[in-house]
């Protein structure tokens, strides 16, 4: 958190009259506490910016300093790490707990404003109890809406789309006739999806169009970021499973199977008809041709091109992609290279066998 | 098509009625039939879910198993694959045939349904004929659309714009003022055409905003994908060339020419004012730096960077991009070198001429 | 500028009745006039379209043959460049000379409309003098906006939202609750500002969300291209400082902070909580994993990835990130690999001391 500036706390409000004490807290988190139980706070803030009213957390051993030195009236913490005469929840999981405690400060959503007039509506249009609908929101005909489903401004449901319960869409989602979603199904704004597949033939008269008639399937508990883009099957379905995060401007392409709870961090993309396994994460920037298989559990390391199937539980890294360890000793290779083809070349002048090109 | 789970056949909608032979399939696609000409199919599946009734498409032999035990009723296969006891439509590109074949199966789009209520239109709008455009789209002052133009809701087109006819723009995209779309154009939601270049000058006090002045040329036949950029010049124009097919998530910067019929994968990135000549494909996640020139025909690999100019016809990869026979040759040598430094090492301890580093 | 067809000069429209001598351009951008002082111009184009009417500019010495075959009226050029009979007007930066000169030729903005009847807004909403906010505009409650702003159709603005004087939203800009921008902030079309950060734990039930609580500051003078993401902090703020510039489709992760005067060019991705110093630059399609620090004044090579912290001045490249020299060296020895391999294994075999894996 070294920034140039110190960051401000704007984005964190205090809900008014919320106020927790450190036992309360770890026994939500499933923690300990190190110090007075009855200490309340208020709040939850960086380390950086926290006060003696607010909870913060130590999740990453490189902030140990900024622990120590930080004013926070009480620090989420893992037990092996050392903060002296602090008042601490010794918790497994910091991140985890932090995940917990949250709630317990965060304002709750306003209550649901129900459909809002410059909404629109199609026919046979089915929406469920107590929704959340908001201006210039587009149902198309034959959309399906659970309960409690939450469409910010100017979203777009194309012919029959249906939602389950529990959905929330943020502004300008545009899900294509032809998409499903689970419940409690999360989607950032200016997301799209069930867009065309990227599918041309090659005919004599240049590139043919192949029609992309399948769909999209989101299970529940799907978290889908800003930007993505999600294309339709060109028959059957492009598949999101149950649990999967989604960062955001990730590419991810027709007829792709993305298993349960894989995660995607930004700006992965994954060309059509790939299977991704349960569990399996893409770090930022990676990507896969088509029609490969990455296995449960696999890793594919940041920046890396996969262009054949991957087993499961391997991490792979590269372009192409190799398993990591072989990856590291030929960049560490690499690094020792050009000083040894200096003394390679020394060497062979010395003995007339090598020439340089 | 490994997947997790069984893909459904959701989107694949049948259209009531609607029933070929594969006689007529054949004349259509210009295959033979190979078993019973007059068995009737219904729609069109991928393998794995295509019943008695269906048709479905063997393009990629590492699914020929697939198709041998498909239950499709009968599949598009090139001479090559062996169907023993299938009903199988030969033809030399299964892939083109299913392009020609699946208009036959697929509905067709909704009648035209005029102007929406919902749509705002400035001074001096013209709209040709048959148009359907919907709620919430903004045409500015002096927009010029053609005939049978569809715009999803929320387009919003800047003052002067100019469509031809046959025009589909799916819901979300921008045009602003300046860019000018050939006839039957097709984009998808969240597209931004004519944003201004990442032009900026560096002045005593700090970056200097250089004014984009220029305009964004489509040209006929062109299908952009879903949440794509495309820079408008600084002076001048970008100009994407008839037929050219651009993939999600792909940024083409100010003053890039993108010649005919090329190609561009998800997520590729050109720097202004470089030029791709004819039929230039660019893989996913691949990019360009400016001023540079891809010549007719050239191909560059997933990830690639191309930093100066490529000849046509070559096919390039790596970073910096060269020739992909020499890219391969270096990664082949660099997964040996490992096992080849550690000898060396050996060797060289024997002569004591090396020594690592 | 070689490209598949000639330029048009679409985009450069002519403003009515404007003519300036090459004397007031040259007092304008502090640059002295070669040849006939009181010639007149009406505008800018590029050297390949530029008429005897027009002026033009050489800012990259690869155009100087164009610029000799020009029929500019005029040409802005540095004062190496031979440019024999020409009317030139010399200085020492032909690019932000155009930077300068183009206001010139340039139509003023519209004047502002007001607030169109088709946007909406909450309670207790703030707009400041001369606004310009287009149909469609949402602006939730508590939004406070400074004066002469410009909101193009469909920017949604959350509740709480806080914009400075001068800024201008392009079409569909969505800008979530807990977002603040300063003055003169320029975000074009599709970006997405105060999205949830990727913030995950995991739990023995599977992936855990962490409430993603912070906001954004985006600070004066920041330009923002098209369909750029930028999530809010976790806690505390993500912060674009003073004068940055981001090209289109960047992603900027929660905490980050970009210190001022930094360019992020084309699909970079920014992990969470890494810190730029002021001034950095940042390639195409470079990334930056979390946590990191890179130094004031670095600069990292396009299709980099910064894996650990950069001093202030360094200019970074490769995956792994390394001194640019470093991995040029790289580069250069692995394109000599596979011959020195070639010899290696000749020599080896003969002194019977190698065997290739």
């Amino acid at each position: 958190m070294k920034s140039t500036r110190p960051p401000a706390a704007t984005g964190t409000e205090r809900v008014a009259g919320v106020s927790r004490t450190l036992a309360e807290i770890a026994a939500l988190v499933g923690g300990t506490v190190e110090g007075d139980p009855e200490r309340r706070v208020e709040a939850v803030a960086p380390l950086a910016s926290a006060g003696p009213g607010d909870l913060s957390f130590l999740a990453n051993s490189r902030y140990a300093r900024a622990a120590r030195s930080s004013a926070a009236g009480a620090i989420l913490a893992a037990p092996g790490e050392d903060l002296p005469g602090r008042d601490v929840i010794r918790v497994d999981d910091p991140y985890l707990a932090l995940a917990k405690a949250l709630p317990l400060f965060t304002p709750p959503p306003p209550p649901p404003a129900g459909i809002h007039a410059a909404a629109e509506r199609g026919r046979d249009v089915l929406v469920g109890d107590d929704p959340d609908i908001g201006p210039g929101v587009i149902l198309g005909d034959g959309v399906r809406v659970g309960h409690r489903v939450r469409l910010h401004a100017h979203v777009v449901l194309g012919a029959g789309v249906e939602l389950g319960d529990d959905v929330t869409l943020h502004p300008h989602v545009t899900a294509y006739s032809g998409v499903r979603l689970g419940n409690r199904v999360l989607v950032h704004a200016g997301t799209i999806l069930g867009s065309d597949g990227f599918g041309f033939a090659r005919g004599p008269g240049g590139l043919v169009k192949v029609p992309q008639i399948g769909g999209v399937i989101i299970e529940d508990d799907v978290e889908i970021g800003a930007n993505v883009t999600v294309d339709r099957g060109t028959l059957g379905d492009t598949v999101i499973s149950r649990g999967v995060k989604i960062d955001n401007l990730v590419m991810v392409g027709h007829n792709v199977q993305v298993g349960a709870d894989s995660m995607l961090v930004s700006q992965v993309g994954i060309s059509g008809s790939t299977s991704l396994g349960r569990g399996v994460i893409m770090g930022g920037q990676s990507g896969a041709v088509g029609h490969v298989t990455i296995g449960d559990g696999a890793r594919v390391a940041a920046k890396t091109a996969v262009t054949k199937d991957v087993p499961p539980g391997m991490t792979v890294a590269g372009v192409p992609a190799v398993d990591i360890r072989r990856w590291r000793r030929g960049v560490a290779a690499l690094n020792r290279l050009p000083g040894h083809l200096k003394r390679l070349a020394a060497a062979s002048r010395r003995h007339g066998e090598f020439k340089d090109d």
